[in-house]
Parts: C-alpha cells; sequence; structure tokens
C-alpha cells in the first residue's frame, strides 16, 4: 500500500480533485490537518481510522512527530491518506513528510489540490495575474515574519526584494505578522496605497472580504484563516453586479 | 443559466475537481483550449457542443473572438463550460473573460483548478516550496520574453527583480524565451550553477523532466508545453527509489 499526501483545496468540498475523493473514499487511515472541514472527512469510509494531527498556533510544532506516525501507518500496508490544507508541496510542509517516507522505504505518492493562493482571491472576484496589471504572482508564507523584527526567524521571506517584483504578492498564514510584513514593504518602496484584499475562509461558506491599502493592512481584524493579496489586482472584484456579492462585513 | 470559468487542471484527468467534473458532465457547451486532454472533453454529454478555441502559437492572439463567443453562448440560456489549462486566474486570460462576460452582464462562476505551476514540479518529485531551501514561489509567464529582446513585449516580468527574490522561480509558456530568460537571469546576478528542472507535460502519461542547471536551460530540447522550475529545489527529487522514476529523457 501506498501513503497518499492528498492537496484537499482552499475549503469548498467541491474543489477537492476526482483523484483525491477517490482515495478518500477507500482510505483506511485518514490523517489531517487542523482546518480541514468536516464534508471532506465525511467522504472517508465509517471504518476508517480518522487521525487529527492539527497544529495548535502557538505550540511547539512537531513536525518530526507527523512524519514518524506517517511511516508507521504506511507500514501497516494500510491505505493512509495524508490530507493537507490547498497543496501538500506549497507550504505544507508535504516535501518533509515525503523525504521522511523516502527515507523509510514507504511507498507515497503527492496528489496536488486547489491552492488557497490562488482560489481565495478568485472567490473574493481577483485574478492573480492579469494582462497589463500584473505580469507575476510571488506566494510567500508571512507565518514567520520578518527576520527584524521579534519572533521572526531564519528563513523568513526577504520581503525587500519581494517589494520590487512588480508583480502580486500572495502571503499565506500572515495575519499575526501583518503589520510587520507592511512595514517592511513600505520601507522597501512599495507605496502606501498599493490595493490590498484580505481573503478569510476564502471559498467557503464563511467567506469574508476586506479591501484596504498597504497603509490600512495592520488595522484589519480578521482572524485566521486569511489569505492576503497585496498589488493593483486586489483592487478588481470581477463579478456580474448582483448575483455574486463579496460579501464585505 | 451561468458560464462557468473552469480550470482544467495541469493534464492527468483525475487532477480536474470535482465540482469542475460535475459541470463538464452537465454542460450544453463546452469552449476548450488547444492543450485539454481528449479524457477530459469526454466527460462531456455526447449531445454538449464542443468548441476549440486553441490559439494556435505565432498566429494572431484573438481573445477578444472568444470573449464574444462567450457572450452569445451566455445569453442563449445554455450551460456553458469554458474549459481552461491549469487555472482560469493563473495567466489564462480568465480574468479578462470573467471582464467581458460581466460588462455584458452574463452570470458566470470562476471554478478554480489545479495550477501546472505547482503541479508539474510536484510530479517531477520536486515540491516549489522547501524549508530552509525555499521561502516563496513566484509564478511568471515567460511567453512575453524579456523587454530587451526581439519579440519581447511591454508587459513582460522584470526578470532582474525576479532574480533576486530567492525564492523558487516557475516559469509557465516560457520555452520560446529560454535562453533569454536565463541571459536575464544571469546578468542580474543568479549563479550559472542555479538547479533548473524542465517539466515537459507534467502529470500525464507524456511526462518527461530534464534537469540542468541556469548555464543548461537554453540548450533543454524539449518542446511545449513545458513548466520550468529555477531554484535550489529543483535539485530534490522526492521519489521513494524504484517506485516512482521520473522518467528523464
Amino acid at each position: 500500500m501506498t501513503v497518499y499526501l492528498v492537496g484537499a483545496g482552499p475549503g469548498d468540498p467541491g474543489l477537492l480533485t476526482v483523484r483525491g475523493a477517490g482515495l478518500l473514499g477507500s482510505a483506511d487511515v485518514v490523517v489531517h490537518d487542523r482546518l480541514i472541514g468536516r464534508e471532506l472527512l465525511d467522504l472517508a469510509p465509517a471504518s476508517a481510522s480518522v487521525i487529527d494531527v492539527g497544529k495548535v498556533p502557538g505550540q511547539p510544532i512537531r513536525q518530526h512527530d507527523i512524519n514518524r506516525l506517517l511511516v508507521e501507518q504506511g507500514r501497516t500496508g494500510r491505505l493512509v491518506v495524508r490530507l493537507k490544507g490547498g497543496d501538500p508541496f506549497v507550504f505544507g510542509r508535504g516535501g518533509e513528510e515525503a523525504e521522511a517516507l523516502a527515507a523509510a522505504g514507504v511507498r507515497f505518492e503527492v496528489v496536488p489540490g486547489v491552492t488557497s493562493a490562488f482560489a481565495a482571491p478568485a472567490a473574493a472576484g481577483i485574478p492573480v495575474t492579469h494582462r497589463g496589471v500584473s505580469a507575476s504572482v510571488t506566494v510567500v508564507t508571512g507565518h514567520a515574519g520578518t527576520p527584524q523584527e521579534p519572533g521572526g526567524v531564519p528563513g523568513a521571506a526577504d520581503w525587500a526584494a519581494l517589494a520590487v517584483t512588480g508583480g502580486t504578492l500572495v502571503v499565506l498564514m500572515g495575519m499575526a505578522h501583518r503589520g510587520a510584513i507592511a512595514e517592511a514593504l513600505l520601507a522597501a518602496g512599495r507605496s502606501a496605497g498599493t490595493p490590498v484584499a484580505v481573503v478569510h475562509w476564502g471559498t467557503t461558506d464563511r467567506q469574508r472580504v476586506v479591501r484596504t491599502s498597504l497603509a490600512g493592512l495592520a488595522a484589519v481584524d480578521l482572524p485566521a484563516p486569511a489569505t492576503i493579496v497585496i498589488g493593483p489586482v486586489a483592487a478588481l472584484d470581477v463579478h456580474v453586479r448582483g448575483t455574486a456579492p463579496t460579501g464585505a462585513p
């Protein structure tokens, strides 16, 4: 048997892949993150073991323990689905899980998913690239903050360099450090009026969208999970009027 | 009725979303790009009208005509699926189609897809982000080339700025301009030894992977469609030995 590292997509259960749904439906064991919707877990057989390995913010991250669990489960010969929010290889630490399985000789397969980095903006009417507006899109995690701030860790993104690409910036897991991120981008020359959109629980029934500017980002009061879109595309709102409100709070 | 802008995913039909598959299965009209796999089109009812609007490389792009077709079809009241490779809002010009529909008052909905920018590397054993290796990933189109080269157009990406982000670069539609792109990145200071992977027809049966360096990119002889991955992650090959060869040609 095989351990499947499956991308659960951005939240809307309809955005799971056909292959991911099929694997979930025949899973013996499901190992899932904290923010996976109940509707997805209901796709697994009633007999499946469902293991929540969601890391609670503020608690020490024990990725090593998750890796060990996957190796152990993979060795039982049961069909193991490791269900990860979005795409397993986009800030999902799926690469580390894959390396641990490879090192242990446990067969695995990666099943990509729809990343919330692009789907959450889309659900708010924002194309992350747009002709004449944005010629590139960068996805970055805000989890590590900036190297300069208290709590910022080595390995954090180079915000000064990202400030000048001219393309769209999408920040995942950035709400805790949103003030420091805005400051770093402003210090590197991005204008205070740069459009910003914050999409909370994008693609789900709980979606809320706040539109602001880089100067206003620090004051946005939405809890995680949220996707932050920075750049001119964040001012777009492509909808047919009256049929699909963006749900600004 | 509604026009659905549906992301077809990277090529493997199993990577279509559940919602995309459901919409295709009840489509009256399917309007699709050139590189959509036959297996996906077979999901549409036999009675559906299937319209190929694939743009042939080198011929004048007539996005305007596609927009007009979608508006016309949307007004007939039939269920129209506009099937686009990857994700509609990631270099798919879906933003323009959405704007045209919105301007005409035709109701539409965007159904995100798995982008080949992340799934093609994953299929080659490459996580586009990886702890301690890459803290960001930038997706850019190489279609426009560089502003400096003959045939390069305004609106092309700022390769000099992208060269110094420190993160992974994924170039879509970049094979025609691969030499100029490598040159621009080298001129901006990226080292000649920077790992590069080129993934042709990623996630499909026809997948081929070439590993090289930035200095070697110009000499890679693979036809489009191909995804170019630039950065240290391109040297990774996360597989269990003997079970999932990368299929280097």
